[in-house]
């Protein structure tokens, strides 16, 4: 879906004030072997091509211990999606879907969630597969992937039984 | 972790110039049981208790078809927690850890990440289990599992062998 306002047959856009609940602050850049869209894959391969992502220079430290991790949750934003559309076509054969039932960058809030395998940081930056964005995606989250996580943190009411 | 500036012992913040690159929309609500963060489970169980994501009405149509997983991604801000925090002490013990190797809701952009058991959906509202945050949430996102969806649109160059 390209980010023009053009509509294929069924599908169904909204009309929205300006964005204006939260802000967000890009913390790096990520580098991928992609520069068209028609190119990137539609979902990212643990197997497929390493791909850099080069965090600002302030959040170097932040990285400290991410290296225990195998694989890792990495949030970036879309930049170049539309974010009006409600029914979307992927088919482009009159058959629609909710954009909540997708996981096409065509969203309210176009922020890509993927799991990639680390294979090395080096000076801030991490060597990793399994991402599907293009060249010159803008970084927002990196976390531990939830499945190899487990809270440092001592517990509190709400988590109840945990082993 | 506050939302203050306090810093535990060998903590460290960043300066920061006010978040600008991109805005984000709310979309809906969360209502869960807990109301004080220090009665919130520091991770959602798919056993929790039964939550429910209330979406704006403007974007009830865009579900349609996810009734059809089990499984489903939520996005959702994190509106109370402090943004500038490079290195934590979840223990308070002098210990720390990356901001980037912790799923603390502490991060430069706190955007939390959940898998959901996914019950049912009325009206535009998703009854659900797995969610660990604050009631009144602002909803960011919905998507399906990753390990549940296959790309509905064609093929692209990138996609390599699928199967």
């Amino acid at each position: 879906m390209a980010s023009d306002t053009d509509l294929r047959q069924n599908e169904k856009a909204t009309a929205l004030e300006p964005a204006s609940d939260a802000v967000l602050r890009f913390i790096g850049t990520i580098r991928t072997p992609w520069t068209d869209r028609d190119d990137c894959p539609r979902q990212g391969r643990l197997d497929g091509p390493e791909c850099r992502i080069v965090l600002n220079p302030e959040w170097h430290e932040a990285l400290t211990g991410l290296d225990n991790y195998e694989t890792v949750e990495v949030l970036y934003w879309l930049d170049q999606s539309r974010r009006d559309l409600v029914l979307q076509s992927p088919k482009s054969d009159g058959r629609i879907v909710g954009t909540f039932a997708l996981r096409s960058p065509v969203r309210p809030n176009p922020i890509g969630t993927s799991i990639v395998k680390l294979e090395r940081i080096e000076n801030g930056t991490l060597f990793v597969r399994g991402l599907d964005c293009l060249d010159g995606t803008p970084l927002v989250d990196i976390k531990p992937n939830r499945c190899d996580f487990t809270p440092k943190a001592p517990p509190k009411p709400g988590d109840g039984q945990t082993d």
